[in-house]
């Protein structure tokens, strides 16, 4: 336990790649005593001149400080680094900001465990130039107490939106994919949107202020659709299953005919089928979380 | 061509379902002089008793101004009656918000090019009930002289978001598949997101919040990403294709394990695999364009 002011809690980073490197330089910009440390040992030069201290090893640089920060390729180059010092981090916090999947983060959360270290596990939502910015999202999931104890020095990486999700280990991983499955799908809608006026010569640029209004207007629907499904109820207030299908249909139709790739309107046809099957065709499209929720056929 | 002042210029709605009675609605409510024809009569009852004047036939309503708004079930509704009185109809305005595909309004296009009448194809992206408020966008397309002489009119349906689209009769039901294609994809997303954090009791309701930001975040792209595709280069200024495979992998084996449905991950990772195969794997996400205009194999 740190019994310097928050401000100026030391704080170790190992691994200095794109992502390392901005974390660090977050650390040291908001006054940390920073200790760095990575494989290719050249990656720290840039750090070091503005004020970091480069360990000699993965143990000198856990050893440096209270809380050790790692973000490195994958899960195997975080154990193949720890592993041997597992001694050394017993009794203080790892935060691990490597993407992972949640199983892999419950499953480094039960080696830390065994080692005696308070654990968090991370989820950056934020290009590394984005580190420190308002425009960062950080998650943490895992020891409450791990967080709330380093939660002014974490906010270095961003103040406003340093999220707790709660102890269960595994949240910071299911969040980052949630959040990425949406951006997929709002990205690939988009394309085949465009795809589509294209046939017609109209340019992205010419739909791009009418996509955008579609897609903050569909956002609306997430709270309302939200409640309905936590209810496990689905009265369709606005448009039914059924009706949805119905624009599916033209939508499979008129890509077929302008010769646009048709999996996406297949893929959206498919769901609400099932969803008719299982007898939701009268209800709102909220229902359709219990085709997402099935494993597939 | 009406003398009278806009406010005041007579028009006939034919098709008399939800939607019709709201388009009737506005127009009476706006001060327009409202001739109204269903195949059931009985849905005037309401309208009649706000003003609406009652035909007795298709024609008599057609023949009763200079603007025909029709709105019916689909385009065989639409042929079904209006073939009949195309003597009359020539020399007037129809507007068909009928929904349809982009084929079938040219093909009505020139139908009514043939009879001399003057042709918009419309789209309406609302509900009934927010006819005539600023939450409607009407789309429109075809004529241009058409559209000049009766925008006065046809903003009774929406005043703020009333968006002429260009000559192509086409467009209206192009950009409204569009529209509901960046819909689906979105919800779709939203549905999957919601699946998997579900698997650790989170409700859906816990993570609206953050689906929200990142529906809205996601929809900042859409201009950058529209500058690539009319320019047809694709500079990877975030994330290469290459990365997201990276994270749709993770995507797909979380998806797996949790025993959530896999189709939408199998779909991202179908669609970006075969963007490597076609030399895409360190562009943007934006050349992604080039599988979704393509005909699928
Ligand atoms: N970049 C982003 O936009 C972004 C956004 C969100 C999350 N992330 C996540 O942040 C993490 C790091 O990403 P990055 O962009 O910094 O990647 P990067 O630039 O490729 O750097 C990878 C880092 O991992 C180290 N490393 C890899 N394998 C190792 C091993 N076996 N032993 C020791 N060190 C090893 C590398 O050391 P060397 O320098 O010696 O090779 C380097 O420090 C990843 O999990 C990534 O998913 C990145
Ligand atoms: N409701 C919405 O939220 C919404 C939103 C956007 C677009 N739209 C579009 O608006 C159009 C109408 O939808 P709606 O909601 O009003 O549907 P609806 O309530 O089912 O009404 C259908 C209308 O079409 C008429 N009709 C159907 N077949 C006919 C035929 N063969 N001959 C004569 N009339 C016929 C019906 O007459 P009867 O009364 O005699 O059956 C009725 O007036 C559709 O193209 C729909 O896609 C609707």
């Amino acid at each position: 336990m740190s019994t310097l002011p928050p401000s100026e809690s030391p704080v170790t980073v190992i691994g200095l790649g794109l992502m390392g490197q901005a974390l660090a330089k977050a650390f040291l910009a908001n006054g940390h005593p920073t200790t760095v440390w990575n494989r290719s040992a050249g990656k720290a030069d840039e750090l070091v001149g503005q004020g970091a201290v480069l360990a000699e090893s993965v143990r000198a640089a856990v050893e440096a400080g209270p809380l050790v920060v790692v973000c490195v390729s994958d899960y195997d180059a975080v154990h193949g680094l720890l592993d041997p010092v597992g001694a050394s981090l017993a009794g203080r916090t790892l935060v691990n900001l490597t993407t992972a999947s949640s199983t892999q983060a419950r499953e480094t959360a039960q080696w830390a465990e065994k080692l005696g270290v308070a654990y968090l596990d991370g989820a950056i939502l934020a290009l590394p130039a984005a580190i420190g910015t308002s425009e960062a999202t950080m998650l943490y999931a895992g020891s409450q107490a791990a967080f709330g104890e380093h939660e002014a020095t974490l906010k270095a990486l961003s103040e406003d939106v340093t999220v707790y999700l709660g102890e269960d280990h595994g949240l910071s991983a299911l969040y980052d994919m949630a959040v990425l499955t949406i951006m997929w799908g709002v990205l690939n809608s988009f394309l085949h949107a465009a795809a589509l006026l294209g046939t017609a010569n109209v340019s992205a640029g010419a739909f791009a202020g009418m996509a955008t209004t579609a897609i903050n207007v569909t956002a609306d629907y997430v709270t309302a659709y939200s409640e309905q499904i936590d209810a496990g109820e689905f009265p369709a207030t606005d448009a039914t299953v059924n009706v949805h299908l119905g624009g599916m249909r033209h939508l499979l139709e008129e890509s077929e005919v302008l010769g646009v790739n048709i999996d996406l309107p297949k893929f959206f046809l498919q769901v609400a089928n099932r969803a008719v099957v299982d007898g939701d065709a009268e209800n709102s499209y909220a229902a359709l979380i219990k085709q997402f929720r099935k494993r597939s056929a």
